[in-house]
């Protein structure tokens, strides 16, 4: 297959290529870094990835940005930035690429465990994941020639444990290829409308 | 309890008021109707309500507006309505409303039945339940003075059944007085985080 791979170089990102790669054609999409350029805040943008790569087989996004802090200090402009980008740019994702992905191909998705098991300040976080989650079950049964969808829901990744540990109290790590596995599945199996949970 | 009750006067908002007036003082809240008017999309016009309405013990909200139409159709616009509106303007609600609730006080936000149980043209709403589902799970753990929340996510109203009827092929269609009753659970009861499936 033909896959974009949209944040290749972020620790999720590296999970998916690590599992994917060795089967499949990957072309590595990042804001400033990997083979195409593009940026999911910016639907135009993502247009002209489409163009570059012409038709795919299926399309990974593993991005999308989420504002961190106290419910209670929250802004509106704060709270809507999970809303609009990892939300809408994720959605941005697919609804720009319906004609370039063959029938049969796929959209996989990534949103995260804070809609199931919160932690402080991730209220934004929690808000864009079960976002992601109704819109995966509402577009697969409006996927046009049968383009499958699904969202990869991982928790904390072992590699992220450094940055993001210390907000992540008693959370398991996640090792990479258990998430990069949850891609394959979307990308290479049958299922679509799937929230993916990785534990 | 004193009650504020936005969107009294819609479907959802009467299943509410039917179950909790005969036992509470409930201060309806409209765009246009009810004894004090406001608007979920304006959080000026909400932090006005507040101050109208002074401390409260519960807030109940029912409204919150999508857009509906084919997934391969839907523009940018449309789907950041569901977002702006239905999500933000309800978390609006919570966010604007933490000083004037009571210790130990609720407020329960509406949802729907779209992300767990799909109809053609519903992405939006499912993408907007699913978001108040992760808002609330996440929203919950932090709030302060004991203060709870939670979503109610009814299934189509029988009262709804000549407007948006044809929408929703073989949906069960739920009584008025269990929506009622749910409101009752979250506002009367002690669960926080929930949502509180109507079907």
């Amino acid at each position: 297959m033909k896959i974009i791979l949209i944040g290749a170089e972020g620790d999720i990102g590296r999970a998916a290529f690590a599992e994917l790669s060795p089967r499949h054609e990957v072309v590595k999409v990042g804001r400033s870094s990997g083979d195409i350029h593009a940026d999911i805040s910016d639907r135009a943008s993502l247009v002209a990835m489409y163009e570059k790569t012409g038709t795919v087989d299926a399309v990974v996004s593993t991005v999308g940005t989420v504002h961190f802090g106290p419910l209670t200090e929250f802004t509106q402009e704060q709270f809507m930035l999970g809303l609009t980008n990892k939300v809408m740019g994720q959605v941005n994702v697919v609804l720009a690429g319906l004609a370039f992905v063959r029938d049969g191909g796929s959209f996989t998705l990534t949103s995260g465990v804070l809609d199931r098991d919160p932690i402080r300040m991730g209220t934004g976080a929690a808000t864009a994941n079960g976002a992601l989650g109704g819109f995966v079950v509402g577009a697969a049964i409006e996927m046009p020639r049968g383009l499958r969808i699904n969202v990869v829901s991982p928790g904390l990744l072992e590699v992220s444990e450094k940055r993001y540990g210390a907000y992540f109290p008693g959370h398991e790590r996640v090792p990479s290829d258990r998430v990069g596995r949850a891609f394959a599945k979307s990308v290479e199996g049958a299922i679509t409308g799937q929230v993916i949970i990785v534990e």
